[in-house]
């Protein structure tokens, strides 16, 4: 969905910004409203499909909890392409190299510090709940991340607020990189926006005026285990905590779930893959189902 | 699956030739075997899925047709990812831009080439099936092709023939770019290919010794309409001509199939999204049922 043209060319226009969905309507979906996932940085929508042990990955979960899911991949990653122009220009001699992106690719040895499976490369926490035996399993997930390619109104938030507009309401997921687009998304337009929903990321700061529109929509956080041992995510806890005391002062309905303080321990960053993921995942359901409800209305 | 641990700099290996692969396994599959699908030039997975007017793609055809389906992204594109390294290396200035990879593109009126939608961009021939009214969404599918970053042992046909062992028996389905992938990967290993289709593509000239081997497995090669219009075409189909002709003297089963020839009109090159995609897949099956028959034996 979603993209423009470029002209590349004489007579050779291409269609860049566009947007991959992929989706599922289980048979009985019982006025839920669908649920967007959108991923993380150098992911894809892979991040939600099965888990790198086999099991099944919150795609599947919500189809069987009765919920419409929509997978994207975000707007240069993935099935939804890039503009490569720049890349052609370069090679050609026609821009200097100076003008490439640059592209993130997370390391093996990243993968563990940023998504908290250990404080040493190869020694994970005892009671961590990723399948760390599978970790190879997400490397092969790890893709190039081209969003350095993108303006700073990534086109994604416009594509997302439009797939809302045409799904007639939806729940919106991002996380760790896309962990805000919900909220970005939002401010493009809120139209048909019923929910957001945050896993993990470090929380923008917005204007009064964008935390008034934000504060309409209901809101949830979600960080995992783990966070005082490492400092970027206790900055990230630390922006997110400021985020929740603004929203909640601007009236709005946001709920802040660090899940060991509900009893559930040993989340990575990767929680939507973790050994516990459906237990995870039943945490952001009932939350929808008590702060979002349902088509006609209707909230538990 | 798949890939290799590569170090980019040290203490930062990464994960990279490895293969995105997306499956839906029947309930009841009926002992037939897994149709694996592999995507053209410029594409990836999507072409399987949805068509660009919103009707059923091959993807979930053969689904409900009871055939486990196995859609791959080509290593290198989508949700594979790709090795973006020598690009970082040229912005940094430790190689020269020569030495990126020329990526394709494919451009609007290119496509009405290539995919046979006419012979004049935006005049669409009268009788032809692509739901030409929504061609948009076939460029929303175009993205960037890098295979050009691969060496010529394409990564890809490991991947492929190691899936179909891990499946215990696979038909491999190749379009266009990867129309000869089922038989390159046939040439890495046998052991476990149940069937060769290629969806149009200049078929490639093997040494007698390739073609022993790949008359050993039962093979389709299938070819729209409007061929004799395009050069490139006549040369495509000829040459495919040429190849089961040399299969068949080495005694194997091959099937070529012009769809007008059957009775089957206005089919461009982009068979899977055409408004006829469900009579092709059709056509496509009924060979799968006759000529490779299901696990235990028995052909129809």
């Amino acid at each position: 969905m979603g993209g423009r043209t470029e002209t590349v060319s004489p007579d050779n226009d291409i269609t860049v910004d566009q947007m991959y969905v992929q989706y599922q309507i289980p048979q009985d979906a019982k006025r839920h409203f669908p649920v967007v996932m959108i991923h993380g940085c150098c992911l894809s929508g892979k991040s939600w499909e099965e888990t790198p042990d086999g099991r099944m990955g919150w795609n599947t979960y919500f189809v069987q909890r009765n919920r419409p899911t929509y997978v994207v991949d975000q707007v240069s990653r993935a099935r939804s392409g890039f503009d490569a122009t720049v890349f052609n220009q370069v090679k050609a001699g026609t821009l200097p190299p100076s003008s490439l992106p640059s592209i993130t690719q997370v390391s093996h040895q990243s993968s563990w510090n940023i998504f908290r499976f250990g404080l040493t490369f190869g020694q994970p926490f005892t009671n961590l709940q990723f399948p760390i035996a599978q970790v190879e399993g997400l490397y092969q997930q790890e893709i190039p991340d081209l969003n350095s390619l993108l303006p700073a109104d990534n086109p994604t938030y416009t594509n997302l607020s439009t797939l809302a507009k045409s799904l007639d309401g939806a729940v919106l997921m991002g996380h760790s990189e896309s962990g805000f687009f919900p909220q970005f998304s939002a401010l493009v337009d809120t139209t048909k926006i019923k929910g957001l929903i945050t896993l993990e990321h470090n929380c923008n700061v917005f204007t009064d005026v964008q935390i008034k529109t934000l504060a309409k929509i209901p809101q949830l956080i979600v960080f995992g285990d783990f966070i005082e041992l490492f400092p970027q995510w206790v900055t990230a806890n630390q922006s997110c905590t400021n985020y929740v005391a603004r929203i909640k002062a601007a009236g709005g309905d946001i709920t802040f779930i660090h899940l060991p303080d509900i009893g559930i321990h040993g989340n990575s960053h990767m929680m939507m893959l973790d050994k516990n993921n459906l237990q995870v995942a039943d945490v952001v359901l009932d939350w929808i189902d008590k702060h979002v409800g349902k088509r006609g209305g209707g909230k538990q």
